[in-house]
Order: structure tokens, then C-alpha cells, then sequence
């Protein structure tokens, strides 16, 4: 979904930064592109990256947990269980959305599996964003997506079915639509 | 490592059938192939497959824990750290060594960040192995690794270092040497 809205938003006329962490896959080559791992990682380019942008879209799903403790050497089976105390990352979306600046816009994802439209709304309360765009468990490792865009009204504004690259292309059209203001299309955007 | 195996192992007039977890590499085509996703699946695979078989390579990495309880839905971050217990998967080689034909070989592959010998010995033993190939976790997603080949008296009796290519012609050639006592290549011979 990161490829395909790259290529979007480059089709659209924005300038495009990528922050990505490993994938087996290639990004446009006029994108520009930072590699990232952690959740950690992926907050702290954010935060380097987004002064300069206009807006983000949050398409990337970094790891909500990561375990407390990282061994240095390999546990070997001893027959019994094992515990292992995950602890919350940081939400990259909502510390970015806290400290945004006025003309700064944010598009959010939500992928849930219950409660839909609830959950996308009060993620983009929270989150201040000005579109979440919600989808399901079916989007991941697949070719094709069904999204739900919701509004700061709660309301569903728009929904797009099909191949990544065509419901990308109804992404960046309702964030061009609604979220930016300037009447010529050469001020550059960048969607991190 | 396991598509180096698999076409060191082609090249050398073995029979190959590949047994894999989702990989986004491609296995030589004149391979079997059968792919599995879970440590259970493997193991149920290789006990449908390795009957017909003259031998095993059992180079794949499965995964030693599987959570006790899946969750159905998405887990919602409650701003609390999360507790996630694993059980023990089966051992597939063990299992495999357990029930294994007089005539059937095993070449296992141990990655151990301490005690490198004294354990692969260990597990060469209680896996019922031929061989057992000792690396270490540099060996994960690179083009390179560096092994010893322990044998059932305990001692090294070759090491390969070098592009995976290379190490695995080298480990099917001791493997040859070593396990193959059939004085005509003809006999097929898999390698799972």
C-alpha cells in the first residue's frame, strides 16, 4: 500500500519521502527513501523528516509492542513454556499529530477487525488527524485493498475497492481534494 | 542456504524435493516443492515425504515456540504491557531421527551462539543425525556463511566458509563422500 501511494501521490505532482522499514519490494526511484526497523526508529526519522513536509500519510503498520528484554544469545527449548513481556511503542501517528503545525495535514490508517467505523473515528480524535482511512485484515500481503475514508464529522466521505495502486489513486485524490488549500499544484507536498 | 542445498544438491545428481516456510526467494525449478507455514505443518509434511526419501538436509530454521492462544481479533493497546506465552513446538529432525529407515541418512543444522560444538554434538546425538552442520546467526539473511561439520564421533571433520553456494557444494559432497555408500549415482537420492 507504501508503493502505491508513493507512485499516487508522485502521479499527483508531490514531492515523496518514503520511510519504510525492510520490505522485499521497491519503491518509486523518485521517491526519496529512508530505511528504518523499529517502531523507535520509524518515530524518531518521523520527527526528522515531517518539519519539512506539508503533510503524512500513515500507511506503515509498525509493531504496536516489543518485548522488554532482547537476549544476546539463542534460548535453547528446556520442554517448558516461555513468557515474554511485550511493551507498548510509541504511536508514531499520534506524537506527529500532537506537535503538528497549522498547515500541516495527517492521514491516519486504521486496520480493525471489529467496530469498525468507531475505532477509525476515535483514532482520528486522538490521533488528530484529518482522515483515517480504514481497512481490514485482508489488505496485508495482498494485491488489493477495500478502505473506508472517514472524516473529522465521523462520517464515511469516501470508499475505494479494488487493486492497491487504484484505491491509492482515491486516496491521494480525496487528500488533494480536501486537505490541500493552495490553488496551484507546484507547492511541493511531501507524504511521508 | 536451503536453495543453495537444493541446487548443490541437483548438480550433484540427487533427486530434490524442498520442503519451505514462505520465502521470497525461488526454489530451482526442477525441485519439488511443497510449502508449509507453521512448525506443525513442516513437521506433518516431512513425515508424509521423508518415507520415500534416501535422506534429509534439514537446513530450515522453524520457528521453536508457537503462541498457546490465538487471537482472533485485533488486541487493542490498553497502555499495559502484554504477557504472551509460548509452548514448545516438535522438534521435526528429532522426530524424523526417532523414526528414521536403516538405509535413511540425516544431516541436521545447528545455530548456536555458545558452546558451539559441545551442543551441535548434542543435538546431533539426540536428533539420531549423521551430521550435524554448526553455524552462527550471521548466517541469517546473508549470501555467506561459515560452517563446521560435525560428525558422529564428535569432531569437525570439515569446514566451509564462503558464499552459500560454495558451502553447500561443500556439505553435499561430504555428504556424498560420507552417507552414500551405493557405488553408482543412478540411485536417486532426496534431499528434503
Amino acid at each position: 500500500m507504501g508503493i502505491a501511494l508513493a507512485e499516487a501521490a508522485l502521479d499527483s505532482g508531490h514531492e515523496v519521502v518514503v520511510i519504510s522499514g525492510p520490505v522485499s519490494l521497491k519503491y518509486p526511484p523518485n521517491a526519496e527513501l529512508f530505511e528504518v526497523v523499529s517502531t523507535e526508529d520509524l518515530l524518531h526519522m518521523c520527527e526528522r523528516v515531517f518539519p519539512a513536509c506539508d503533510g503524512i500519510i500513515g500507511a506503515a503498520a509498525p509493531c504496536d509492542y516489543r518485548p522488554e528484554q532482547i537476549s544476546a544469545r539463542k534460548l535453547q527449548k528446556n520442554g517448558e513454556p516461555l513468557f515474554i513481556k511485550l511493551v507498548e511503542t510509541p504511536d508514531v501517528i499520534a506524537t506527529l499529530g500532537a506537535s503538528r503545525l497549522a498547515h500541516q495535514w495527517l492521514v491516519g490508517f486504521a486496520l480493525e477487525t471489529e467496530n469498525h467505523k468507531n475505532r477509525a473515528f476515535d483514532k482520528l480524535r486522538s490521533k488528530k488527524c484529518d482522515l483515517m482511512v480504514l481497512n481490514g485484515p485482508a489488505a496485508m500481503n495482498s494485491l488489493h485493498n477495500s478502505v473506508d475514508i472517514v472524516d473529522h464529522t465521523g462520517n464515511v466521505v469516501a470508499s475505494h475497492t479494488g487493486a492497491k495502486n487504484v484505491v491509492a489513486r482515491g486516496i491521494v485524490l480525496e487528500i488533494n481534494r480536501r486537505l490541500i488549500h493552495n490553488s496551484t499544484p507546484t507547492h511541493a507536498t511531501r507524504a511521508c
